[in-house]
């Protein structure tokens, strides 16, 4: 069940955010993403959850991660400078497995760039930003429904996998009001995750690919939250042999469970001979492109990923097997097309259409691109 | 000429700055990197150059965009939580192309990690790590005479590109004391900005390539510093054609100058049938083991890059024509691999050795990885 | 008409904000005053009303003066640290001469000292803790329906006389539950500032006693808000004229006022030899000493300020006239008593009942202080 | 010895302090006190000695703290804002007692004030600016000789009570260039604490009037340093007894050696009818009144308190006794004429000129003012 409204793309991840049992937001304003911010100030204190505006990004997300190790699903938003400046506390919940959810509304950069225009230039950023080894999940929905689902998902996947969950969006996705389906909260599929009742908790014991067992505080259980390594019984460990696991731990709990995190959509790719690999704002111009081309009789198809991190490297080459070129379209100066040179088959040809001065590109561009190759 | 002295990597890369002209260093402490912050404290007073110890690692790059705006050459030194807190501000020095040198000496990450232990694991974050796209220009020494001279070259090439340059160490580079010929200054080849006289100054106004017209502030002429994007006169300008003018110009102006950029050394390539691609720390141990190798009969070689970014694509691609495998041995858990990965032919054989538990590589690991390829 | 509730002073003192209008908090929780903020983190966003918890006590007070400038009745509560944090402000609100009101429950001191044990010792503090000479409006209530009615009365006070009014409590009166008749708001007189509009506008071109016209933001008004001083027209100046009539200027809007600022309550002093001058907690004390007093035949009568700056000379030194002895009971060592001491007529006798350990005074020592006198 | 020199008032006082072994300063530079650090960021690096500029007032304070703790003599220099903001901590400093001095240049206030025209508008504020009972030891030198003398005092009595010390300047005598005789180190007479070496450390075991033991960190003893009372052994305590104890012992401290610390210069009080109560900059023009007054056969005297606080009441009594008038002088509406008031003999004439639009007093206002009388 659902109901039908016009809402801004903000607006929709904030309703997205509720529905998915988000009961903290800490956040700083900043443009394109202020809306997020400002929708959960008004409807959070309504329905007993807690919002509240930090002095900053640093601090936004510290208070994240307080109060996700308290129990609670929490969101931030914020746009690119925000978000580098969260980088060295992401780091930090991706080291002591804090679930959260980040809203990056990409617009112009580098620095203060241009805030009221799109991009998508935060791509590898979202993979690499701070510092040291770590796993990323990262979502880019592209149209209205996808941005509920995606954002329910983000939280979903932070429950489960004891992640940061990063959901990129761009200037125009986030902007544009349009019509969409709500689902009623009944409907939505919410993952929750359950506090352990732990005899004897060693809290980093567990086997590659296992989820944390995470007890609540307060419950006589001997939990120590920092940012360095740890043993099995939680004592901070530099020796070689824990290092080595725990690092192993935090990538593979990710990596292990590539077919659940990985989602991605594919248009006209049966007897594609061209495909296009786009994302975002950038794969609705495509979508549209590929109707036009196959009009006049262009055998184009899309594969718009939705999870961008970890990257879909396995479903990507089986489709290179079938195609002759792949065209990337990104508002970028080339970031995920590295990302498909690397995966490509040598034999398949790639062009990236790229443009990263706040104009997205319109579907006619696309398919002169398309012509063109 | 030179003095031959026993010293310590960090102090190598002080005294190194200060043989390039460095005059202010402005920077928060933290291990494994304090030592240059301590010799820069305590040397260049006496210089009647300025040292200030800042509050934290925002300030510490902020004091040294404003230095460097004012003339001066500056420098900050750092470790992974520090680097992450940087990334805002790194971006904003892009933006508005600022010369300024950061030291990152890799600890153990993500996040705290393990302080004491190395890690070659930022330096994807050294390319990807603020928002928006920006080029990056990031070097990477090995041996205590690299230590010199990379932190000469780092300085030299923010003054003649106006772009932040990163020195990447390691913790084993960095606090080993080693035997090293110190150029006298004279010998050292120092590269300075001269500010412009300039009639009708047009600041952003110019060609692909071209380094923008400096000025002094106070002469009269007319500067505008932010993060936004310009027009040619300086103006902040959302206009779509001038902002793709400034974002190719940012680019180009490194991009068309890799000849000068990228440098690297090669080991018994020639006829090496597997090349191991190693830097830092672990091109020592693959140095060792290329020597090693060949006494076994083995024909390894070394590719040891001393810029890491702009990646060197072309002569790697070159020396990818004559060897039928490449290992690439670093201190993290892949990241220049992809690059490697990405730049490789499909013939070549591609193999790994990655390890990121505070422990480097001994030569006689990296032997037995070429032996079981 | 009221309700008759048990509430605990903190409680009753922000409910009495919010039936004065007060429709903006900002704080930091400190004890013993956090269920101030608590009740208004629930109850304002019911109202439409607004609630933020800032990072810190310079930046709630600083909120405070914003949204006052921007016609919101502001409020912040906190203690002894956060008091002396906020004095920087508290200097930029007189001078920019911004209505808000403060809460200080007093703990002992100095420093973090006990938390958690009521003090009178910021009494002096709330009068000159900031520098420069500057009005100081000081409201201290002792008992439950005071409370209500003197938190009133500092807004109303703040809204007419353009400065920022100080309620001081103790730990006991704004912790202990008590009895009180909550007045329903339509019986709560309320004063409230009505922008003016102004044909010509000179903001601080006016006459010894009166209150500076104030504008609305954003209705073509030159309003310049700053903490220099000013000539009649807005504009910094540091002439001494104008200098000389804008610190009388602050001065006399309150020292004209007395009448209608200074409130105090008298018991039992028309016949009285032996005097009491207490406040706060100590009065409590000391009313009760006093009927006991009575009851042994001693002709004893309390004084009890309300009012503790603009200290209440004028009456004070009326009351001189008519008795022997004065006894000061305060939890410091020795602060109003001061001000007694230099108010009184030489042939009066005084004394001081001083304690600063925690506890506060009970009537049996209130009264053994008046026998031995 | 000595030599003769002419020096701004702020740089005999930073003279000053080096010659009384302050090897630490951290400040934050503000007019006009400003050549205070600028004197001693070039001078103390020279000496082996620590400079440091922090962030804020705050931080400036926080480190010199942490610096006397340490074994530091430690300085800081501010105006009327800054000092405001030092409020919380100079708190901390009394309670954890700890040495060290603060130098206040008064300048116009209050807030912003008048940055560059002098003030004597932060007296009271000097007493009492910190929440919570204190001691307070203030020293207002007047003429460049006493710049010099109370300066190296404010050292010795920091370092001998144990307490911070607040040097009062204003505007005119900090930055006036004067004739003065600096005398060489070996003439200054310097105090310095001597860490204890104490079998059995009971470090608030102690007498009132005894200052407190103080050991070296790092030797083995049990050290707490917090802003909390504490029982003999250093245990937080807030038990009535101790609490009692301890405040005695803070005051006491001070007040049972007001001989060695308060110090005051009188001229012409032998036969003096008419006496002026002035210090800092008004002192200058009242001591030059005084000389016209007597040309003019008026029998007028000077008494000029070095130290402020504690406010000297007895040699003040002692001098009521004899005259018939007294003139307060000072650049506020009226502060340390309060005090006067409350000390003076009931048959003594009172009055004040007061004035703050940032002029000083000729001495021929004051000769006026004194004929008025």
């Amino acid at each position: 069940m659902s109901q039908r409204q016009v809402l801004q793309g903000n607006i929709i991840v904030a309703k997205a955010a509720l529905a998915a049992g988000c009961d903290f937001f800490a956040g700083y304003p900043i443009t394109p993403s202020s809306e997020i911010a400002q929708h959960m100030s008004k409807e959070m204190p309504k329905l007993g959850r807690v919002f509240i505006q930090m002095e900053d990004e640093i601090a936004s997300l510290g208070a994240c991660i307080g109060a996700s190790l308290a129990g609670r699903k929490t969101l931030t938003a914020t746009s690119g400078p925000g978000f580098s400046l969260m980088q060295e506390h992401i780091g930090f919940a991706v080291m002591a497995e804090v679930p959260l959810v980040i809203v990056n509304v990409m617009r112009g950069g580098p620095s203060t760039g241009m805030p009221t225009k799109p991009a998508q230039s935060d791509v590898m950023q979202a993979r690499w930003g701070t510092h040291g080894d770590h796993p990323a999940i990262v979502l880019a929905p592209a149209f209205s429904d996808e941005l509920f689902s995606e954002t329910v998902r983000a939280f979903n996947l932070a429950e489960k996998y004891w992640n940061p969950v990063v959901l990129l969006l761009d200037e125009v996705i986030a902007k544009a009001h349009e019509d969409i389906e709500v689902p009623v909260d009944e409907c939505v599929d919410v993952f929750c995750r359950e506090p352990n009742r732990i005899e004897d908790l060693n809290i980093y014991d567990r086997k590659l690919g296992e989820q944390p067992p995470r007890v609540d505080f307060f419950e006589g259980y001997p939990i120590h939250v920092d940012g360095l390594e740890h043993d099995a019984h939680g004592w901070p460990s530099f020796e070689a042999k824990t290092v080595d696991k725990m690092q192993q731990l935090r990538m593979e709990k990710v990596y292990q469970h590539l077919d659940d995190i990985i989602r991605f959509k594919e248009y006209e790719l049966d007897d594609a001979e061209v495909m296009i690999f786009a994302y975002g704002v950038s794969a609705r111009s495509a979508l549209a492109a590929v109707k036009l081309a196959r009009q006049q009789g262009i055998r184009a198809g899309l594969f718009q990923p939705l999870t961008v991190w970890p990257f879909p490297d396995a479903p990507l080459m089986e489709r290179m097997k079938r195609i002759k070129k792949v065209l990337t379209v990104e508002m970028n100066m080339g970031q995920l097309a590295l990302e498909v040179d690397r995966v490509a088959t040598p034999d398949v040809q790639r062009r990236a259409l790229l443009r990263v001065n706040g104009n997205p590109f319109t579907p006619a561009e696309v398919l002169a691109a398309l012509k063109e190759f």
